[in-house]
C-alpha cells in the first residue's frame, strides 16, 4: 500500500500577481518545498553530505496543469506521491487542493547526482537507504495515467 | 514560412540558487517574459483592454525540460514559436540557448479569457487581429514532436 | 507590557542564491509573511473588507540590516514588534534569529489605505478595532534606538 | 564631476502582486540588477575571480522608500550613484523614475569580501582598479541627505 506525503501551504502575497491570483510559476516552488519536506520527513535532504561526497537532485523536467485559480491566503493542501522510482531518478507527482477541490497537478523529475565543487554534476545510483524510504510513496496507479 | 521570435535574457543573481545555477522555476518566468515581449512586438499585451472588456491569458499548462545548467550572468537566447493556435488557446514553444547550445525547452498553454472585475475569467475566441499576428509564429514542424 | 509576535520560517531553496546563502531581498518577503501572520493572529488581514470598502496597507519604506548569512533549511525565528503606531501608519520592527543568534533586523512602514477598484489608494485612519489589537505589540524601547 | 549610471527596466508580471502593483520587495532585486550592470559596465562583476581568490560583495544593509506605485509593463529608469565609497565598502544610491516622476529611492551597502570555498567571507580592501572606476560615480551631494 502506498503512502501519500501531505503538507499545507498558505498562498503568500509575494506569489500573487496583478491578475489577483497565484502566479503560475509559484506552483513549482511550492512543489519543490513539498518535496524538500518529504525528504526531511525521511531523514534526508535535497542536499545531502553522504560520506565524502555531496548528493543532490538536479531537475530534468517539470510540468504543471492548472484547473483553477488560487488567491492570497488560500490554504492549499499538497499531496505528494512518487510516480516513478528509477535507479538514478525519481518523478514526484503533486496534487494541489483547496477546500478538497483539485486546483492543479504537477510533476518534477530529479536525477540523483554526485556534486563536487567546481565539477559538473554526474548521475549516480540513488543511495539504498533513501531509495527504500522513497519506495513507500510509489503509487503504481500513476504510472500509466497522467 | 514561420517566424521565430527571439530575445535575450541575462541570468539575474536573484534567479540563481545555492546549487550555483539558475533555479528551475525561473525558466518559467523567463518564458513568460519572452511571451510578453512577443505580444508587445505585435502591438498587444498579455492584459489588453479591448473596448469595454479586458482580455487576458490565464495558463492551463506549463512544462520545461532541462538539459544543462545556466549560471549567473550567462546570456540566454530564447526562441519562441507557436506550437498550436486554437480558436481560444495558444501553445508557445520556447528554446533556451547559451552559446548556441540548447540548454532547455519549455511550453506554456494559455487560454484567451474575458476578465471582468470580481467575476471568474471566461474563455473567448482569440480576437481576429491578435490571431492573425500570432499565426506567423506557428511552426507546423512542432505539432507532432514536442 | 508589550507583546512580541513570534513565528518561525525555514529558508526555502528558491530564496538562496549562487553565493550559497539566502538572497538579501528574501528577508523582505519573510518580514511581510510574518506581518501577515500577525494580522491573521488578531483576526485581521493585510487586505480587509471593512463594510463597503477595502482596507489595505501599502508600504512607504522598508529597511534591513544583515549581520550574518543564513543558509538553505536554516530555521529562522522572526520576532515582530510595533515600533511606531501612528493614526494612519504602522512601523513593524523585525528580528531574525538562528540558534538564538541575531542575524538580521528590518523595518517596514505601511500606511492604512482605502482601496477602491480603479482608484488611487487614499490614506485613512487605522480602524479602531485593529488599532487596539496592534497596540499590544508596541514596544516603547524601540522608538529611539533602531 | 560625478557620473550617473542609468539603465531601464520594464516591470515584469512576476513582480506584480494582487494589489495590482509591483511588489515592494522587487525594488531590491531591480536595484541589484542595476548595480550588476554598473559593475559589468566598468569591466567587473559582483563575483570576480581576482587571481587566486574570489571577490564578492555581501550586503550589510538595504533600504527603500516608496512614493508611488508602478504597474505591469511600466518602463522604469533607474539612476545609480555612489553615495559613499569606503576602503572596504560601497553604498549605492538608486532612484526609480517613471515618465520622469520619482517613484522610489533606495540604498544598498555592500562590503568587499574575499570568498573561499567553505570559509566565511572576510572583508578586504576594494581592489584599486575597481575603486578608481567606482570613484567616478561618487556624488558628494548625497553624503548628508539620503
Amino acid at each position: 500500500m502506498s503512502h501519500v506525503f501531505t503538507t499545507t501551504k498558505r498562498v503568500e502575497f509575494r506569489d500573487t500577481d496583478a491578475a489577483g491570483i497565484m502566479h503560475f510559476s509559484a506552483y513549482f516552488t511550492y512543489m519543490e518545498e513539498a518535496e524538500h519536506e518529504l525528504l526531511r520527513s525521511i531523514g534526508s535532504s535535497v542536499v545531502l553530505n553522504a560520506g565524502e561526497e555531496t548528493v543532490s537532485w538536479p531537475r530534468v523536467s517539470a510540468t504543471a496543469e492548472y484547473r483553477g485559480p488560487v488567491r492570497f491566503e488560500d490554504e492549499m493542501t499538497i499531496e505528494v506521491r512518487v510516480k516513478r522510482l528509477g535507479s538514478r531518478s525519481v518523478t514526484y507527482h503533486h496534487q494541489f487542493l483547496v477546500n478538497d477541490q483539485l486546483i492543479a497537478t504537477g510533476e518534477i523529475t530529479a536525477v540523483c547526482c554526485r556534486i563536487e565543487h567546481g565539477e559538473k554534476p554526474s548521475s549516480r545510483e540513488i543511495p539504498a537507504e533513501i531509495r527504500s524510504k522513497l519506495e513507500v510513496f510509489v503509487d503504481p496507479t500513476l504510472t500509466d495515467a497522467s
